[in-house]
C-alpha cells in the first residue's frame, strides 16, 4: 500500500568502504573528501549549482536493513526513540548530509566533509541557504553537552546488518 | 532498475489545501502551524524527540508530477538548473523542511513554520542539531540579494501539474 518509488540520480564515491569507520556526521569527518557521479541525463540540472558553497545530499542508506524503534545512538549510552536520533537504520532509509561543494566538472561534483559510505545511491541535491536553514532558539534534547567541537567521530558496527 | 521503495510513516495536516498559496519555505510562512499524525506502530520512535526545538521533515511531494531540468524558481525570473533550486518537481519528489516542534501528544506532533500542503505523506523525522547543521563561509549563488528578511512568500501555480 502507498508504495513510493524513487530511483538514483547518481552515485557517491568516498574512501569509506563500509559503515564501520565512516564518520557519523559531516562535521565529524575531519574534512574527508569525495566525489559524486551524476548520471548524464541530469547534467543540465547542475547549472548554477557551483555558486553554492554547501549542498544537501539526500541519499539511500542502502546498507541499512531493518530497524528498531529504540536505539542507543552514537554519542550516548542509553536507548532513545529512533526519530530523536540520526541512526541509519530507519523505516525509510533516507540519509541527509550537508557537504561542502568544492567544484563541478561536467557530471562530477567534488565534495568535502563527507560522512557517506562509498557506492551510496544519490536521490536528490538541494542548495543550502543559510537564511532558510539556520535556526534560532535551538534546543537539542539528549544531545546537549554531548557534542565536542572539532573532534572526529566514526561509526562502529552497531547498526550493521551482520 | 534500482527501484527504491518507501512507505509513509504518517501524514502532515496543514491549512494549505493546494500548492498554490502554500509558503515556499518554513521561514516564509508567517509562523503557520500544523500537525503531524504519526502512525501508531511508530509511536515508540518518538521518545526523546520532545527535547528538540526543531526537526527535519522528509516528505513525499505527492502533488508533484514530472519535472524539468531547468526551471524559473520562486525569487528569480530566469531559468536555473533544477538542483540549484528547491523547486518541488524533481526526479525524486522528496521534500525537506525544518520546522519548529511545539509539543507532542501521543502520536500527534504540533509544529510551527510549516510550508507543506495538507495531506502530505511523511517519510522521516530527524532532529535538527545546530552544531551539526549550521555552516560557515556560506555562498548562496543566484539567491544572493534575493532574500528579504521577515517577508511572507507563497507559491503560485507554476509547478502545478495542471
Amino acid at each position: 500500500m502507498n508504495d513510493i518509488i524513487f530511483r538514483p540520480i547518481g552515485i557517491i564515491h568516498t574512501s569509506f568502504k563500509e559503515s564501520k569507520e565512516t564518520p557519523i556526521q559531516p562535521r565529524k569527518s575531519g574534512g574527508a573528501e569525495g566525489t559524486i557521479e551524476i548520471y548524464d541525463e541530469y547534467i543540465p540540472a547542475l547549472d548554477d549549482l557551483d555558486g553554492f558553497s554547501h549542498i544537501y545530499l539526500l541519499f539511500h542508506l542502502h546498507l541499512s536493513k531493518g530497524y528498531e524503534l529504540k536505539v542507543v545512538p552514537y554519542l550516548d549510552n542509553r536507548k532513545r526513540g529512533l526519530f530523536a536520533t540520526r541512526a541509519p537504520r530507519r523505516p525509510n532509509q533516507i540519509g541527509l548530509s550537508i557537504v561542502r561543494l568544492l567544484r563541478i566538472e561536467k557530471n562530477i561534483l567534488y565534495i568535502k566533509d563527507v560522512d557517506i559510505v562509498d557506492g551510496t545511491p544519490l536521490l536528490d541535491i538541494k542548495p543550502y541557504v543559510n537564511s532558510f536553514d539556520e535556526q534560532t532558539e535551538i534546543k537539542i534534547g539528549w544531545l546537549k553537552n554531548r557534542i565536542k567541537d572539532n573532534d572526529i567521530h566514526r561509526a562502529d558496527s552497531r547498526f550493521d546488518d551482520t
